[in-house]
């Protein structure tokens, strides 16, 4: 039974969920639902998702939402099944401080970025005036996680040490930033910018982004 | 060798720990910074915690930091041992799916409530004026929110069918606000409302909530 995911490929939230699909090659399809508005249906609401929201994953008759959960079901399910990419490791330590770099992703590095995404790209895409006091504060909000990333990452090649789901949760996020003008961020901190690149150029990671570049070069005004 | 908790009770944060500890029968101290102030030394930030947050647990040689990553900590390593409450299922399905209503929890119910309690709770024992419109416009978000917390427990006793982290997490945070004037949320709603009653109930939820209130008693100027 193939794997079914419903959203849109250039939704970072669902890109997600794409990277980690990728990372650990298991096959799926993608639904796209037919317009943001329908996620607010009577239907997709009772059957899809109780609050109206992509990405939603069925595989067979299991149905699983929100971002961070499926990709914590893949990993569960099917790491060591296709290839030998491990996203949560089997050590009971080593797992959890993956889970203590989700939080420190989803408690101080994902609100900066949350904030300039909607600046940068909602903003810009609805053809309305970024706020740009809003940038100036989220941008030194997220140089002074960063410069915690920085000392964090002295010596390791990922958050954790070996790769995990820790790093791949924040990829989609940082690429849609780190491409709308903010890369010195990143970049001018040595263990962050090499981490940066080890991640950006890791095959999953890559190839969902090129997806999303192609869907962006061929849908300009979606 | 002890377990031992760096953080303050009365904090909903550090209580979320506290809970599970006592839900798991664990035996643990805790122990207090010095002040909120002394969590941004040098010190703290280098050996305790990088973002110069409570709680930090130490389980011997082994640390971990944020107080949910803290408690699937405790779940995977202790579950089982002190006595035979379960918080994270062995089943991979049943298990993924208590990280689905864990989601829920963070990105729909924790927003409005964090508001709720920085108005209600924060503001005031700073002596400055509530914004009486965040107040509202915070209640009625949790409204919705809650709306389909009625759904989602239609013939369940707790979210995920048995008590799970997904329920223990958003207790401290339930308490605070059910307890500052808001309690007509849950009250109203028949499912929400048994399922509030049966949390608050559970002796370690209980325990930890009376620890609190006597803490507040003795020190009402904290
Ligand atoms: N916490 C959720 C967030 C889901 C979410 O916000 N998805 C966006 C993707 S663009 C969405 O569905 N937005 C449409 C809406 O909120 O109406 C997750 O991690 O999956
Ligand atoms: N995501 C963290 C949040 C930790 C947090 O914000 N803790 C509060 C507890 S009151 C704190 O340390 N506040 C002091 C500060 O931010 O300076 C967790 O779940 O542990």
């Amino acid at each position: 039974m193939t794997i079914r995911l419903i959203g849109y490929s250039f939704s970072g939230i669902v890109m997600r969920v794409i990277i980690c699909l990728k990372e650990l090659c298991i096959p799926y399809e993608l639904d796209p639902p037919a317009s943001y508005k329908s996620l607010k249906d009577e239907d997709y609401i009772a059957n899809k998702h109780p609050f109206g929201k992509i990405p939603v994953l069925f595989d067979g008759d299991f149905k699983i939402t929100e971002s961070r959960a499926i990709c914590r079901y893949l990993a569960s399910k099917y790491q060591g099944k296709h290839n030998d990419t491990i996203l949560i490791p089997n050590n009971i330590h080593k797992a959890r401080l993956v889970d203590q770099f989700i939080s420190y992703e989803l408690s101080y590095y994902d609100p900066p970025l949350s904030k300039l995404i909607y600046q940068e790209k909602v903003i810009k895409s609805l053809n309305r005036d970024q706020d740009p006091e809003v940038i100036k504060q989220a941008h030194e909000e997220l140089a002074k996680v960063l410069d915690v990333f920085e000392k964090l990452l002295e010596g390791k090649e990922y958050l954790n040490g070996e790769y995990s789901l820790a790093d791949l949760f924040l990829c989609p996020s940082t690429y849609y930033v780190y491409d709308a003008g903010h890369s010195d961020l990143w970049d001018n901190r040595p263990n962050v910018k090499k981490w940066w690149n080890r991640l950006y150029n890791r095959d999953a990671v890559k190839k969902s982004f090129e997806d999303t570049k192609s869907f962006w070069e061929s849908n300009p005004k979606f």
